[in-house]
């Protein structure tokens, strides 16, 4: 529509229904996995106190903040992410709670950013976090998590693979080579593409080390940590080692790790980040001041890229529709054939609604051929039709253009759940 | 938690585990009940261009409004309600969807107002519209949703009222007493009980009529409207008449409202109000303009009166108390009574989450009877236990305390799922 107050703000969305149910899709895929997991879901305030932010390490968030003032005069953010606001919970209730938790949480960011392909201003993410648990077996607990996250999405192997490191690796490449400063050294190794070669050569030789050194350093698997074989080995256990490849390149740009990190990639779309997440057992005790000194780790997954991803892979996309298929916005239309009968059809709506039945229906005097058009478009597998021989129906099966007689005495609902229940039909919610 | 550090902002709210399984228990029946209506969901930004509230008829609104100004300089302010971003939405849609829309939205709010019981600056709203249907059937399809929303929630007659009255009703009046600006007369109207009796009658006496007269107007039900009276007609059809009661003060507070108004009662807390809506035939035209000229008509629900509400009704207090008993953050904890077996039951522990069965277990090493406390805490019904003599187990079922050995050739998931099936066992989702 050319008529620009119709728009959304640059960067944010509308969920009109189709794009509504890809979002409930993600949301029912995700909590699903989660619960099969034993995760808890918890959820934080949209808005919190900017210092949050700030506290945090910094870096390049805090320059994308949508931050403001409110009416009391407060200094005020909308979250550009959860971890700081779920340091700030499980420090106010660590007692309640015992340990190690592992809750999960759903719900919209906000990012002063560029808008563009699979970034925007509001955009939502799946958090998963273990907290209290040092070892790695949290570690694998939660990739494994992130990998079946993308097997019930209907990825399959080939389609993406998790790149993990352990940022303990190159703590000893440094002390290895007398760097003094590993906090300034590991963004090097995080933008090793990004940078050129001889910016590159520059910078590392400042450290005194080689570019060779490190590529050499980056290709000997005999430079993985023992955390990140101990998830190897843990994620063979569980049939998903496969999915896992060795990638000390892996540092991730935020300050706050301090352990495993890992990425998840989308192999055919040249190696596109869908995921990532890692340890950072520093990160509460500092959002605390020392209050929660609690070992942790998690993950974040993002809605704009994960449904680019899925749309651009046959198997996934696949389960999404079998998903919108199974869960229609309406199983029968009731086709009021004659007006006298209005007030007999809406006793038979309400009986079908009590049922479960998503049931919809012409609200006014509509002709029955406009009727069964609206049928058509409301997705209905079924018409019952009722007319001036009420109370007998018509059920007409709109794929298959059959029909059968529901005689006064047969439950009407009984008669709609035998089609319903049949192996290709929709669910009820 | 003294330590202010860890508090969210005033009238912000945490959302631990239990406070989120409530959260998502009204989620649940709202959209499920959405669902049986044929409504479908859509979603519009948390943020919005400020002008589309300020177009919005104003009123007490626009003085809580979170409000600010982004990075670009944009007049941008936090949703405080969803009908603005509906009409856009519909706006900027209107040749995609045939009429009528019947769309529902569940989704956070924000006000500036002074944080009290029930109500917050951070509140969730289901929402759910009719737009494109100028007839009364659209009003009562709506108030039938409302009731059947309270109904699924667990409560009964005598829990709840409607209260629905017609604004049609007072333009007459208006008219017979030769009122010739009804906008200023109706909110005297809405604030009948709130004005001191004197400043009532004086205020009455502006617009040339007693208190009296507006008494015996108000307790005439012959001064119901001929919209009014279809509503009742078309709900004593479904047999949910009897939920519905004519009480022509309602005239809602906002101006944009042209017709038919409801809001639900408790009965039984001195009628506080837990749900509202009606008819603004002419909202959608004036955000958009006059391009999107269509009639409409929706109500809010918010989440926390309702809360309250539950947990002071016993009914309703047990039914959100068996939806979580059936919806438990873990189903089976697996036992590794031999530590040398953590391999195989992490096999194990993957085919039950695969079955999608919710399963937790200890991440490191712990003795048996920490494990079956950890068990219990985690709510599950079943303890597998995994020792030396794998790959047999023992499944404990916690609640009776019996025990079945799963012998090596029995499907482990089979095993389970048999009680978990049984009709008291909690569903899986």
């Amino acid at each position: 529509m050319a008529d620009k107050s119709f728009q959304s703000l640059p960067g944010f969305r509308d969920f009109t229904p189709r794009d509504c149910a890809v979002r409930n899709y993600l949301f029912s895929v995700w909590r699903s996995v989660a619960h099969r997991y034993g995760f808890t879901e918890y959820e934080a305030p949209i808005v919190e106190s900017t210092d949050l932010y700030l506290k945090k390490s910094g870096g390049e968030l805090t320059t994308q903040l949508f931050r403001f003032e409110d009416q009391g005069g407060r200094d005020i953010t909308l979250r550009p992410e959860l971890t700081a606001s779920l340091a700030r919970i499980v420090g106010a209730n660590q007692r309640n709670f015992p340990k190690p938790l592992k809750w999960f949480e759903i719900g919209p960011c906000f990012r002063y950013e560029k808008p563009q392909k699979g970034r925007g201003r509001e955009f939502i993410q799946f958090n998963a976090d273990i907290i209290g648990e040092a070892s790695a077996s949290a570690d694998a607990e939660l990739i494994a998590l992130a990998i079946d996250t993308m097997l019930s999405l209907g990825f399959q192997e080939g389609d993406f693979v998790i790149r993990a490191s352990d940022r303990e690796s190159w703590l000893s490449f440094c002390s290895d080579h007398n760097i003094s400063d590993p906090a300034a050294f590991l963004p090097l190794i995080d933008r090793l593409e990004k940078l050129k070669p001889e910016a590159l050569d520059e910078q590392l030789a400042a450290f005194g080390v080689s570019r060779a050194q490190v590529d050499a350093f980056i290709n000997n698997p005999e430079n993985a940590s023992p955390a990140f074989c101990a998830i190897q080995d843990n994620l063979d256990a569980r049939g998903l080692g496969r999915f896992l490849e060795l990638d000390l390149t892996i540092v991730r740009g935020l300050a706050y790790y301090t352990g495993a990190v890992f990425e998840i990639f989308d192999m055919k779309k040249s190696m596109r980040a869908v995921a990532g997440g890692g340890r950072y057992d520093g990160l509460l005790s500092t959002l605390s001041n020392g209050a929660a000194d609690l070992p942790a780790t998690g993950f974040a997954m993002g809605d704009m890229v994960i449904r680019n991803f899925i749309e651009e892979t046959p198997n996934a996309q696949m389960e999404m529709e079998a998903w919108m298929a199974r869960n229609p916005a309406c199983d029968t239309y009731v086709v009021i054939a004659d007006e006298a009968q209005r007030n007999n059809a809406l006793g038979v709506i309400s009986l079908l609604r009590n049922a479960g039945i998503h049931t919809d229906f012409p609200m006014t005097q509509l002709n029955v051929g406009k009727q069964f058009k609206k049928a058509e478009q409301s997705g209905a597998r079924f018409a019952l039709v009722i007319g001036a021989e009420f109370p007998e129906m018509q059920l007409k099966i709109l794929s298959s253009r059959t029909e059968e007689k529901i005689h006064p005495n047969t439950p009407v609902v009984e008669a709609i759940q035998k089609h319903l229940d049949s192996p290709d039909g929709p669910l009820i919610a």
